[in-house]
């Protein structure tokens, strides 16, 4: 298959607000998820960083991945995360997805 | 759903083994694919760190990933890969899926 675009990167929200993060963002994960060339959207915790919600996503490319953010919703969702975040959110990793398994090729 | 258990972790090559230790990798994946438990095995490179190859996995336990290595072939396939690799595999980022889209929920 082509190269995809991963991304790995963490948000960091203020004290008590993990959990509330977390949920803002499975929803956009629901938004995005029929977006064009969205092919993965997972958001998980490291049990070793309270507050942190990590997002991991491969999209068909980076510019499917930067179109995400006119997703209807998507916007409304930035701005109930914003007041809430730890300071600004850091560039995740980007990845160069080569293949494997679970994602359509 | 419950949640499932994710890791994401690179392995680095020696010299000019980057290639390889990808195809490697990426032959592993198809082993692990229609493993028990196995929901992701994605195998990337990130363009900042020559040789390194990461992998990105969701399963839907951490016992379900131990067993991975029992499966036909992965400990052939892990014999092949030691030579290559530059020091021990350190241990990767464990992480708790609490969502999103794109694995089988």
């Amino acid at each position: 298959m082509s190269k995809k675009y991963g991304l790995h990167g963490k948000l960091k929200a203020t004290a008590g607000n993990g959990e509330k993060l977390a949920a803002i963002l499975l929803e956009a994960s629901q938004l995005v998820s029929t977006a064009k060339g969205c092919h993965l959207y997972l958001i998980s915790k490291d049990r070793k960083e309270e507050e942190a919600v990590w997002v991991t996503e491969v999209w068909d490319s980076k510019e499917d991945h930067d179109n995400s953010l006119n997703v209807e919703g998507v916007r409304a969702l930035i701005s109930q995360a914003m007041p809430i975040l730890d300071g600004m959110p850091q560039k995740g990793q980007e990845l160069e997805i080569l293949g494997g398994a679970g994602i359509a090729q």
